[in-house]
């Protein structure tokens, strides 16, 4: 199959600048991949879930080429240091040098792993995200996080390593269980909240056809999750500053998911959860109308979202917070939202609106 | 004690440019290490054979700060993926955050192994060197390579990762070991070897002083190693070229680590036997006069250093080096000499006179 028509957005980051390339069919066209793929040696990294599915159809697509692959058991408990050695060990395996490529075809957790991989592997070489989740699509496969998680901490070890492209073939989307599909919706809704009111409209204006999986609305709301990733990671590269916009919902969300073990909440329902808590903060902080919340937790829930967190205790939840990236010589900076649309990295809020929020949410009512 | 008298070099490299400070009692001056060591958490990563020589001692004169140290094994056997978990661990259950530093107290394996955990911890965070053995103070403290070993290839799995400064007390060299400071002297030579032959010529004229360690000699071998070292890398940060050089007699020297077993031959000592393997290699393509070779051969025979390789078989040294980072495409690209104090990265020689020089020295005499 050659030359799906497909959109393309454009990560601009001077050397390390890639295209996102985005349609149905993408994986099986061996004449954009021919475009995009340089590596004449290339190691597969996918999981058994996966595997069945598309490692057939992109092995023959980016024929002429050595090929390797290495599969992973599936799922968050299992991207630790000890899987990402598996990695390791098939790259030397294969006698793979510094001009070979690493290729993720998975979601967020392969494109965690094989990127983090690919960033250590000789002190590093090409990558390319092939993401097969609606997640990995328009959030993880784009900026160039990767890493593995600590036993009691996420995406503590990794590196920032952009890809060389990242080819997002809608139609693996088909394929995708119900449940993990909507968390992906999350990360959707968070770029509406953070960046773009107007975006925020056509969500509530697509719900059916998103949930519907229709083509032409999955297509677009991939497209512009990505352009608002690329500008604000454009911006911001190592999350300096505007960056850490991105993590509406992710503290709240971190302590959820770690309550619960990993895997127990899909990370886009734990962030469903967690933006739901930062819209809350924004309103008890004069910031956010509350017709706006009320709009935020009625998207949310149209698309079956978790609009609250388990109660795992506001004291326990602190304790799990404390421990997140974010937190900046013990002073617990959040995301939280200026107005819809407008987001903003801040430090200096109430304690006491913030004991509400955390009291509301996370404790069980008396 | 404070602000001892020291020599300073500087590596340029944009706003990741970073001092060498070179002398004695360094680690002991709290006013140098106040003007230098700017984070206020600090975890220094040493070794059991190092801690009881200057833990205490660069903790006190790090006062007023919160400290933490990890006291790993001693060796290059640990330099794997597990023990920098331990690491990993001791920055998580110390709550280190991005703005904490690490400290890396040893000789080139902590250096290593501690630069790489700070690249990787929350996908980077400072961290500075402290080295305490002479190849880590002209060599792997210098230059931003961080790295572990995989089970089958040395330095496989790391990052670029420059340090925010090098302390490099001379005085901690008086504890080292004979063999272990000789193998320190053979990156000295290597610094002649490759790029300047007036500091060539000023080692032949002082093995003694060095040998016996003698202050003003010593640190003058550590300051000109540490300034052509920075050169070099200022030119060529990734080594997509000209650093390449640095490598000189290393992949020879790696066949002969891998093959002895890491830690049997002392890094030095496989890198002098495999430089007089470089050099003879560069004679036999008419590049580098006899009595070059003689002279190189002699220096490091005066310093006491292997100029012969154990007799590992030419064909299993060949196939060790296979896997060298520095194959390109199945090319083995190797660092000759045009000149006494010349280098240049080869791949377009004579493959007869790479197989004379790997039978001569890797062939047991039949």
């Amino acid at each position: 199959m050659s030359h799906q028509p497909h959109e393309r957005v454009d990560i601009a980051l001077a050397e390390r600048s890639y295209p996102i390339l985005i349609g149905p069919h993408l994986l099986e066209d061996d004449a954009l991949l021919s475009e995009h793929v340089h590596a004449r040696n290339l190691l597969i990294v996918t999981n058994e879930t996966i595997a069945p599915l598309y490692l057939r159809p992109l092995e023959t697509a980016l024929k002429q080429r050595r090929i390797a692959s290495v599969v992973l058991p599936d799922g968050e408990q299992y991207k630790t240091l000890e899987t990402l050695s598996l990695i390791f060990d098939a790259l030397i395996h294969e006698r793979m040098n510094r001009d070979a490529a690493v290729i993720a075809l998975g979601g967020g957790v392969i494109g965690d792993m094989a990127g983090f991989a690919a960033a250590c592997y000789q002190r590093g070489i090409d990558f390319i995200q092939v993401p097969t989740t609606l997640l990995a699509q328009v959030d993880s496969s784009v900026g160039g996080k990767t890493a593995v998680n600590h036993p009691s901490a996420k995406n503590m070890i990794g590196a920032f390593h952009q890809p060389r492209c990242v080819i997002a073939d809608t139609d693996t989307l088909h394929t995708l269980p119900e449940r993990e599909y909507r968390a992906g919706i999350a990360e959707i809704v968070k770029y509406g909240l953070i960046y773009d009111p107007a975006f925020f409209a056509w969500l509530e204006a697509n719900v059916e056809p998103l949930l519907g999986r229709v083509d032409t609305a999955v297509i677009h709301a991939v497209r512009r999750s990505c352009e608002i990733k690329a500008e604000v990671v454009g911006v911001d590269e190592r999350e300096h500053g505007l960056r850490a916009i991105l993590n509406l919902g992710h503290t709240f969300g971190h302590a959820i998911e770690t309550a619960s073990g990993y895997g127990n909440w899909l990370h886009g329902e734990a962030v469903a959860a967690g933006m739901v808590m930062a819209v809350d903060l924004s309103e008890r902080l004069g910031w956010l109308p509350s017709e706006d919340k009320a709009r935020a937790i009625d998207l949310l829930r149209r698309f079956n979202l978790p609009v609250e967190p388990p109660r795992i205790g506001a004291e326990r939840a602190r304790e799990l917070m404390g421990l997140d990236k974010k937190v900046l010589d013990g002073k617990l900076r959040l995301v939280l939202l200026r107005s819809l649309g407008k987001a903003d990295v801040v430090g200096d809020y109430s304690g006491e609106a913030f004991a509400a929020t955390m009291r509301t949410h996370f404790d069980t009512v008396a």
